[in-house]
């Protein structure tokens, strides 16, 4: 009973405070749950693979950071609570040296969003991490993308392009180490918060939410297409952090990583004009900036356009599997 | 939004009848669902990685069905009935000659238990599968590890061995290809039945149970510190398969493959004596075959016999992170 059994044991087990609502955690076939009988269950899958979304070498708490947060970020984007999550680690051999600052990181922000490790999987094979986390939602609340309608604006929380600004210095550090606030922008690129308060708020606002997890034009494109809307950007309106403006070369290139940035895990969503002044107070409450970036117009019709003058850039978000 | 987004709709999408209780499925931040008022629900996660529990060059079908009937028999061990599961893929690349059969085995498989893909993730990275199950239990009903008492028998479903007589073929084909039955009991290390029925008639009848994933020793064992009890087990009682009887070279060795085979995915569980006999007709309403095997001790006590006579066997279940 070596190895995979104690392993589980002495870094999962019995690290957080118990739900009500886990009857049975990890030691069984299954866990068991119970969900409130007035709520829609929200569930999200996240896969980060070493190589593909985080560096091998990366700091072990980041890592833990950004994979449970980017999950709790798609709970946040339906306006749920956080409750549960499962967690399967793969790695190729027991590193005790990295699990330790990993399970720290990892139960101090499961912690703090009330969240509770239910149970999962260890096995051996290259580093990778499957969470799937779940959460509350009032029945029919829920926010999705298919709702925005052409007039209401579009919104997103905080700022947005440190996240691939972080990635450059990760990637090529040689050039880019020596920019102004290169460290600051790495540790953001793994180190975001969910926007769950904001989420939750947003619940009987919002017309259409998601998370920004492509970078915003290819996000905000889901919710086009599912929604059977367009849309129009005003570029400068874009929320670039101070950081951001000093490592980009000149504001247009700032405003280019603000569009493509991945994994920002901020929120887009769109509001109808009867409800702007409601949500400016609602997110206020919660000390999250919001920045209106543009409006949905007619299915087909997307613009860019910096103050009124059009623009012709040509941009992608982000596509594991995509060829080039 | 080409890859990645492609090839979630082409091979998983909207391959299944819609349960009532899944009210968004893909193509939104998560999925959304709703469990009944009077049930718990029993959750298990499970990562199959290629090179460790399956080969890179299997039968892609074959896997497909190892990887949901391994985690639909988690929910069968607990008395539960199937209804949801999120699954995480991650591959090198697209292949789809490769994903076509496996995702008609997997929705073929799905489709027999009633159990519906909610979600999941596509990721690029080597390959594995990373799946999460969930099922109804009612309330207080789950069968679970740590119920057995002393004098309680102890069972399991059907044949024992052959997963790893086949596990024997695939790793070492030329030694083994040519013994009686290799190429069925191969089929059989990848094609197993889920106990679903099974566990579901053992919910007012088993004082404990467990799926049979390590070896049947190393499972029971996890009962037996669960309950702090002990067992003695009849080797000469071992259900063994006739082809596992003609493949292995004597008796002592089919009833040792019985022993330490992992990945049966069969059911091992715990009796009270009470209970003997409407366990024995509630299983033949199920068609499921059950052999006694042995009978729960007081804790410390572990005893392996072959019909009386006292047996010093060596065993060890299958463990990943084992050294050794």
């Amino acid at each position: 009973m070596s190895g995979e059994f104690n392993l589980i044991e002495k870094y999962f087990v019995n690290r957080q405070p118990q739900r009500k609502d886990v009857l049975l955690a990890a030691g069984d076939d299954c866990a068991l749950v119970k969900a409130p009988g007035n709520v829609e269950i929200a569930i999200s899958t996240d896969t980060l693979v070493a190589g593909t979304h985080f560096l091998a070498e990366a700091n072990p708490a980041w890592v833990a950071h950004k994979a449970l947060a980017s999950n709790i970020s798609d709970l946040a984007a339906m306006g749920a609570t956080p409750a549960w999550v499962s967690f399967a680690l793969t790695m190729p051999e027991i590193d005790e040296a990295w699990l330790a600052p990993f399970c720290d990181s990892f139960f101090k922000l499961a912690d703090y969003f009330g969240i509770q490790l239910i149970g999962g999987d260890t096995t051996k094979g290259p580093l990778s991490l499957t969470l799937t986390v779940q959460g509350f939602v009032p029945e029919g609340r829920a926010l999705r993308r298919d709702g925005a309608k052409v007039g209401d604006w579009i919104y997103v929380t905080g700022n947005l392009g440190d996240s691939k600004a972080g990635l450059e210095v990760l990637l090529n550090p040689e050039q880019n180490r020596a920019k102004p606030y290169a460290a600051e922008l790495e540790e953001r690129h793994y180190v975001s918060a969910p926007r769950v308060l904001a989420g939750q708020a947003l619940v009987n606002l919002a017309s259409s939410a998601i998370d920004i997890s492509d970078g915003v034009i290819a996000d905000l494109k889901h919710i086009l297409k599912r929604s059977q809307v367009g849309a129009s950007i005003d570029v400068s309106t874009l929320p670039i952090s101070p950081e951001l403006r000093q490592f980009a070369p000149d504001i247009t290139s700032a405003q280019q990583y603000a569009l493509t940035s991945g994994e920002e895990y901020e929120l887009c969503f769109t509001v109808p004009e009867e409800n702007k002044g409601s949500l400016e107070s609602a997110l206020s409450h919660t000390g999250t900036k919001v920045t209106c970036i543009g409006q949905i117009r007619p299915v087909e019709y997307f613009e860019l356009h910096n103050n009124g003058e059009p623009l012709s850039w040509n941009l992608t978000g982000y596509d594991h599997f995509k060829v080039n």
